[in-house]
């Protein structure tokens, strides 16, 4: 059975532990912390990112795009549909999104979050910083407005078919959900759409995971949130 | 013919460029600042990102990755062999050195470079902030090391054979060298790589690359520099 090192938290980790499930591939999981930066995480990946998937030859991939296209390559069902669109047109539009949440919504608010309340934290013992907390709230306001908007128009984020780009997007959500940031009452067609991605067997891992003396907040396993 | 908007230094921009060139796909350049958010840029694509393709049926294909998967799709060569290995685990390790490139190397010195040096300029007629160059810089040092480690192992970044990784590597070096960041001196193996790569036919259209009111650094356009 393949490896996966992961962090609960990291939304890298979850899309990953996502497409996994979704595609029925078994995982044993080793929880690391990457921002301790040990020696045997960098030795195996010296940018100290997540996931690392290590199969069953010893062999790694690392970093969230290895791991898509090995899990696509190596697991993909061919019978069913998969999280891939074939027309060529909806998987531009799925690549699109999936930079917007990896990259943008990333860099505007999950990292500033994650560092604040999960690194800050347990690395330093020092306390977030509310100036950055706010500044990554406000974004995420910008974000949600945006996926609403999306969501109004469509069934799922590309189109009319579930793609990994909802799987990006959960992936990120959800670890925001844990740290209580998401104001679901505001949320609108994104809670809609949340709560039917949050449905699916796929989800069931995510809903489980719990941080040391970090339990997550009221809602993050309910599928009546 | 394929419209594509650029910018001469944006290297999302110009790992594309290289693409389409080493495919033979011929494009029709149409040069943006994308930091100006114009009305017209944001109906297109509201992340304000670059690359976009727009293609002869007018359908837009927006950002790095989408630009990378589609022209993959329609482009690749079928006879010889093309940028993506064939192999599943160095396929994960060219998709590795991506990551590590269009996430890490961007973040920790290539945006900040442009930031300062372009954007700043351009939009606001600051100057650049030179305690931001200088970490910029220093991180730069650290990767170059990396690089150099890689390459005294291997012909190309992920091993044998180049791959979209050179390209992708390739268009972060070009632009800081264009903006004179980079101390060949110090460069050892990256050097010979970057030589190498540069007096491959599809560099060509960089090397011509020319910013109004910023000529390149001294040896940008030189085969032997």
């Amino acid at each position: 059975m393949p490896s996966l090192l992961h962090h609960p938290l990291d939304p890298a980790s979850r899309l990953i532990r996502l497409m996994c499930a979704e595609y029925g591939v078994p995982l044993d999981m080793e929880e690391i912390k990457p921002w301790l930066r040990t020696p045997e995480l960098l030795e195996v990946n010296p940018a100290a990112t997540l996931p690392i998937l290590i199969d069953d030859n010893d062999q790694s991939v690392i970093g969230l795009l290895a791991n898509i296209h090995t899990i696509e390559a190596l697991y993909a069902p061919s019978a069913v549909a998969g999280l891939m669109p074939d027309d060529a047109i909806v998987r531009a539009e799925m690549w699109r999104l999936i930079e917007w949440v990896i990259s943008k919504l990333n860099d505007e608010v999950t990292r500033y979050v994650l560092e604040e309340k999960i690194v800050k934290r347990d690395h330093r013992g020092a306390t977030p910083d509310p100036a950055v907390l706010r500044v990554a709230k406000a974004n995420l306001n910008e974000h949600m407005l945006y996926f609403n908007w999306l969501f109004a128009n469509r069934s799922w984020l590309t189109g009319d078919d579930m793609t990994l780009a909802d799987f990006a997007l959960a992936a990120h959500l959800s670890t925001l959900d844990y740290l209580g940031d998401i104001d679901w009452g505001k949320a609108g067609e994104t809670r809609d759409w949340y709560s039917r991605i949050k449905s699916r067997p796929a989800f069931r891992t995510l809903l489980n995971d719990r941080v040391l003396a970090m339990p997550p907040h009221q809602g993050y396993a309910d599928l009546d949130f």
